[in-house]
């Protein structure tokens, strides 16, 4: 199996709330007011917004009604960038889970949460390589 | 914000099981066999594998127990791969949630869930491109 992953879906309760706070955080989407779904081309994948009731059915799970083990990440090359993002977020209507702040791992870093409690990690990280079109390299 | 994911993190409730289940898959890792997290590089971010409890308080919210919302897919080619792919993660131990067949926007694909209960879409998407080093382009 290919070491990648082609595209995230965040399952959303109000598709309309979810598209308007990341289209308030710059994000673009060719998808049509009426769309039932939203995709964000992000790097070299892709990001989605689609009915979470509709996600969890066809990915065959039952939905445990909050956060279920998976956190996203979104680096950047100064901690100005970081405390900049947050503030951001915040204006958007994002819930401050911490920070922005020095983490146990050397890094700065901030937690957001999004409209539907899909956590964000805002972090500058000294130890990895952000390519010049914003990629990681380990 | 700039329109990208720079890392993905798993919670899992055993490293070393979720750890194996993806080098089983055939993915690489440059982690030691001690750490604590495990990194895989994966196009151009990151997928992370690491304690789900840790990874609940790190993300500052309440594990639901379950899942959360956030479904993971991979893309490929052909539907072929797709069945190759499906055949591949139930022999390393997944369990398979639906097919692999044909899906209501005009694809091919199926759904394994990883032993933390995290599922995978493998998709044929012949509306997308895929590029020549495995990413996605809407």
């Amino acid at each position: 199996m290919k070491q990648r992953v082609s595209l995230i879906t965040l399952g959303v309760n109000d598709l309309g709330v979810a598209r308007q706070f990341y289209e308030t955080l710059g994000w673009k989407t060719g998808a049509e007011p009426g769309d039932d779904v939203v995709f964000f081309q992000a790097g070299d994948m892709v990001l989605a917004l689609w009915d979470r009731t509709r996600l969890a059915e066809d990915s065959c799970v039952e939905d445990g009604g909050g956060w279920g083990g998976t956190t996203l990440a979104l680096n950047f090359g100064s901690t100005e960038e970081v405390d900049e993002i947050l503030e951001e977020a915040r204006a958007a209507g994002a819930k401050i889970g911490r920070g922005p702040e020095r983490t146990f791992w050397g890094g700065y870093s901030g937690v957001f949460i999004d409209p539907d409690g899909h956590p964000w990690e805002i972090a500058h990280n000294p130890h990895w390589t952000i390519t010049d079109d914003g990629g990681i390299r380990l």
